[in-house]
């Protein structure tokens, strides 16, 4: 267990101020926030670097979730370490093509099952350093991934992003009422800390039964469904369209819904690459369409 | 925004030093925590309530999810205002019985979208004026519900409850390998911080498809299935059986499965009682179970 007072062992910084050149090569910064935990802010900041990966991009992922990095997983590289160069430390690249950089407090515990029983200073003073001394090199987008609520870590990376190239916030919700109360409090949270708003994704919107759909004779295939994105009719587990209802209701854009889906579950479980291997699941037309959309933000705003 | 510096507007305390008094007539306080968010810690806080109401046992519950707190909603009492009197803070009493107790931010917000960005110092005094000011009266049970992680809120709350009757922690997690990981870290927590583990829940277990259930002829009705506890074949959306097997592996009892359940979800959403109201649903089965067991501990510790 690390303690507020004892740091993990991490590498040294080998230059005395590397503020602001590490960042000079990144073209945007995206954050994906929810206020809600669980919704999949680090489901959806991993298929995102995979679909932009996919599209030809650079693409790195800072995962600024302190107490819960679970990013490192996801890509099955949480047995790597972090090195030192000359201009911080070395972000882990991830792939047979080493495309995707990640960088994680992950990869700074001893024993996976460590605890980071820290309170706020001293995550405040980690996430600067994540932000002032990882090498990150050239990149297209670096993708933020975040705890939830709107505390330490918030305050301190939008802190420390801002005069760097933040495109804006991508916010993660699920259908459900009480979710969606808490990204309405993420909203707020933008809004006051003039942080752009690039859309809201509604992610575990239904679910396209396995079983129903092959051999279910009473059901019709339903052209549209959630959001056009999937064929057949979908259980709603929790609810639906909650999120699109607040993009409307704030006023900004609606980037889609992605549906609870058992493949994209086991790759993330598995560490597989989802955008790679399942071009027919019913979650891939979705992810491809919201890295479609940053891409077209992307281009607007350069 | 509720922003560092600036509380929101709460009943000041009436009397200068209710401390240990407060917590006198409680006779077990139970923590429910998960490293990982969006597992379902609000939802057992609230379906646990509402079993050991059910079964008889006057109940509270605080909600230290200062960011995110969702169970005034989930009680369909997010209007209600907190009053003072002698003893300190008036709880929120719910439905018709006035039964159940809670506490929570959520009363203490302006707007319902109020944003909370409070760095750790605000939070941890907040949860201290919780533990020490409210006037709980006499319970059987406090649930204390907490947010996702190892931090301010967490080792606050510990460090308040430490000197009561704190009866010790469950542990929840949802089946995929990522939220065991942080379930693990955890079970680290616990450990260090000398508390008593009283086990482990699996949320969101394989889902019951009301289709499948009803009109697909090729699913048989397997006795059993997880857990035994509910008897249509699942389907599962993320994986199943990480929950008992952290709870063997680490040497802790396994509380049970708690399936998807769309009741369930529904009732949550619009804050009906559904223990009271869905005593046939999939999920209601697992979580009396896991209630009996809370009240058995308590038995034998009494």
């Amino acid at each position: 267990m690390v303690r507020a007072g004892s740091m993990p062992p991490v590498p040294l910084r080998c230059r005395a101020s590397p503020e602001r050149t590490n960042l000079a090569g990144v073209q945007h910064i995206l954050l994906v926030l929810s206020g809600k935990g669980g919704v999949g802010k680090s489901t959806l900041s991993t298929e995102l670097a995979l679909a932009l990966r996919n599209a030809g991009k650079r693409v790195g992922i800072l995962d600024v979730d302190l107490c819960g990095p679970s990013i490192p997983r996801m890509l099955r590289v949480q047995d790597s370490a972090v090195h030192q160069c000359d201009s911080g430390w070395v972000p882990v690249f991830v792939g047979q093509d080493k495309a995707i950089a990640l960088m994680s407090i992950g990869f700074l515990l001893e024993r996976p099952d460590d605890a980071v029983v820290w309170r706020g200073p001293k995550k405040n003073a980690l996430i600067k350093q994540f932000v002032t001394d990882v090498a990150w090199g050239d990149l297209d987008f670096l993708i933020v991934d975040t705890p939830p609520g709107t505390s330490d870590e918030h305050i301190s990376t939008v802190e420390a992003l801002r005069p760097h190239q933040l495109l804006g916030a991508i916010l993660v919700t699920t259908p459900q009422a009480v979710s969606v109360g808490d990204v309405r409090r993420e909203l707020t949270f933008c809004r006051k800390a003039g942080l752009q708003i690039l859309g809201i994704v509604e992610n575990m919107s239904g679910f396209v039964c396995p079983h129903c759909s092959v051999s279910s004779p009473d059901l019709t295939v339903q052209p549209g469904g959630c959001c056009g994105l999937f064929l057949v009719e979908c259980t709603n587990i929790f609810s639906k369209g909650g999120g699109e209802e607040l993009a409307k209701h704030a006023g900004v854009p609606f980037l889609g819904c992605v549906p609870l889906d058992p493949q994209l579950s086991q790759s993330l479980e598995e560490g597989r690459d989802f955008i790679q291997e399942f071009p027919k699941s019913s979650a891939f037309p979705a992810l491809t369409h919201i890295a479609q959309q940053i891409l077209d933000t992307s281009q607007r705003s350069s």
